[in-house]
């Protein structure tokens, strides 16, 4: 049995759907193409466990793969130029359907092909790692890196459908699971209970001995929570940017290492543990959440300081460079308790500069 | 004094200023800017004539430039990955605004790096020729060519602004402003009377005698048309699709001959011949509305045939991967009468054949 959100935009909807083996349901999946043509944008890692599934509900019609790269590091112009190329050597047109069948590269991507292939295409997610599916593919966010910034050239663009299937977390690398369970603490800080409560019980367990069903739980609430910010402001003009908690660091420490270093979720735990210090220096956040949220980092085996290496002052030239920047101003979420974050763009250099020295590495 | 129209879209809206010497009214210009930093892109034909007037509006602020070469042939993924790169190179951050002052070329490829830095930032079209006044520069129609078509890659992304100064048209090569008259006859066929009306009687005098007071009710006609059918549907689900009337030919020609021997306008203007017979052929549009188009373009010393060297089997070919081949079969937009236009997807390949040998120049 699939369970099912509905994303409402003003001049848009789509399902979510969300359960075991959703990717061998050739019934649904065919359903969401109402053209001939599909294109379907995978990785070399995921190829070989899904893509004949996905394959066999469009064998009727003109069914085209496309097999990247695994890596952050593909997420670039050159990649995005494969997917054109592909459509166009194939003859798609407009009416044309994309299909990402991966994590959140492949997601970001393909949307950003669908978004710009003709003017706009149709795009179906199906997230296969737990960091795409309780955030990446839902939202209409997408884009390509640039060697200047990650995913500095995109655009917003909603898909038609995301189908997640639980099944697929179970060919994934422990690390790559662990890499999304930041994503999933970054959510229950931002929406408070009851997904901070079912996290702190998961956490306190351990990720080793969670079931599917909690696991299921867990991604349905992400879904929810990121749902209620997305349909409330789907651009980001305000209230979304929320969602970026730990991000300005994240994105910082992913550029500064050429996308070579840290799984997206890694340096989002550490972005989070940044976040959490900055907050409770500035007097926002208590000493016990600080220490909650380390601890919540901790349990999920994630990185939670900056490593000694990193030279602090270029470190902090990447943030500059990010687009949360506001009329020059480097904006940062900053958390008062779960549930509750806010935008704050008065923090000086020479103040975040104190506070990410407590951050590094002892 | 300027005049103004406004396009009204559900979820944003942007005003159209058009007048004599508008871009010397710095303080309507820097108006338009909210944020601290402007990237001016335009190209080696337009800078020495109106860079100077556009760049002393923000002399008080950061303002960078881009001169691009001049010609639809560097509509291309190559001077895209230039504008990113003069955005990164200096900083500008989500809050910039990018103005385009050009023609067509460089406001679909300004607009279409606006979409896309940074998930989308704010751009203002000034259109220094009749055919990006009457057409490009409304509307949000945003792309680069790709070698297996035009516009293939692109998006729908209004500005924030158009601002149309009458004086440019002064410094515009005789063949350019002929070439913007295609747009305008287009526009007449589709929207009927008054701009009918209007445009016969200009093109009855001559183009040589036209007067800037003419002009300029013809461009706001046009502009009004163009409104219409954008607010009513903006991304082209339905009816916009009209204002491709005589487009499909347009574009196949062009693509061909590498957007080398025809400025878009004369491609429209075979284009529009091309859609007129073939809409008298399949009994929709009388001998006399045959005749009356043919007289259209040849007052406005527009080209009307295809030339004898193009192959029409390979023309075909690039008609079929144009954008609006939809569920694989091409659509057309045929005339019934001026203000009466309609899609049609019934046009067999055959059929087409031999319409077009009797659009070859004899």
């Amino acid at each position: 049995m699939l369970q099912q959100i509905t994303i409402k935009l003003h001049d848009h909807q789509y399902p979510i759907y969300l359960g075991a083996h959703a990717l061998l349901d050739a019934e649904l999946l065919r359903s969401l193409v109402p053209a001939e043509q599909v294109l379907i944008v995978t990785n070399e890692t995921i190829a070989p466990l899904y893509l004949s599934q996905v394959q066999a509900a469009f064998a009727s019609i003109q069914c085209d793969v496309l097999i990247l790269p695994d890596g952050e590091v593909y997420k670039n112009q050159h990649s995005l130029n494969q997917i054109y190329d592909a459509l166009i050597e194939h003859h798609h047109h407009r009416d044309t359907t994309l299909i990402a069948l991966g994590g959140g590269v492949i997601g970001d991507m393909t949307g950003f092909a669908a978004a710009t292939y003709q003017r706009g295409v149709r795009y179906i997610q199906l997230p296969t790692t737990l960091l795409a599916q309780v955030d990446s593919s839902i939202g209409g966010k997408t884009a390509i890196n640039h060697e200047s910034g990650k995913n500095m050239i995109g655009s917003f663009y909603q898909p038609d459908a995301v189908i997640m299937d639980l099944n697929t977390l179970n060919t994934l690398p422990d690390r790559e699971f662990r890499s999304g369970f930041a994503e999933v603490i970054k959510c229950a800080w931002l929406a408070g209970d009851p997904l901070f409560k079912m996290l702190t019980q998961t956490l306190n367990l351990g990720l080793a001995s969670i079931s599917l069903e909690q696991l299921s739980q867990l991604i349905l609430e992400c879904c929810q929570v990121k749902a209620r910010f997305v349909q409330q402001d789907e651009k980001e003009k305000g209230q979304r940017a929320l969602l970026n908690l730990g991000h300005t660091f994240a994105h910082a420490l992913e550029a500064y290492t050429h996308y070579q270093r840290w799984r997206h979720g890694e340096a989002v735990a550490i972005g989070l543990y940044c976040a959490a210090l900055l907050s409770n220096r500035l007097g926002f956040l208590t000493q016990d959440d600080l220490h909650r949220m380390d601890v919540f980092l901790t349990h999920a085996n994630l990185p939670r300081r900056i490593p000694k290496e990193i030279d602090l002052h270029q470190f902090m030239q990447w943030m500059q460079s990010d687009k949360k920047v506001k009329n020059k101003k480097m904006r940062f979420v900053l958390m008062t308790k779960p549930g509750h974050c806010h935008l704050d763009e008065s923090v000086s250099d020479d103040y975040l500069y104190r506070v990410l020295l407590d951050c590094v590495q002892s």
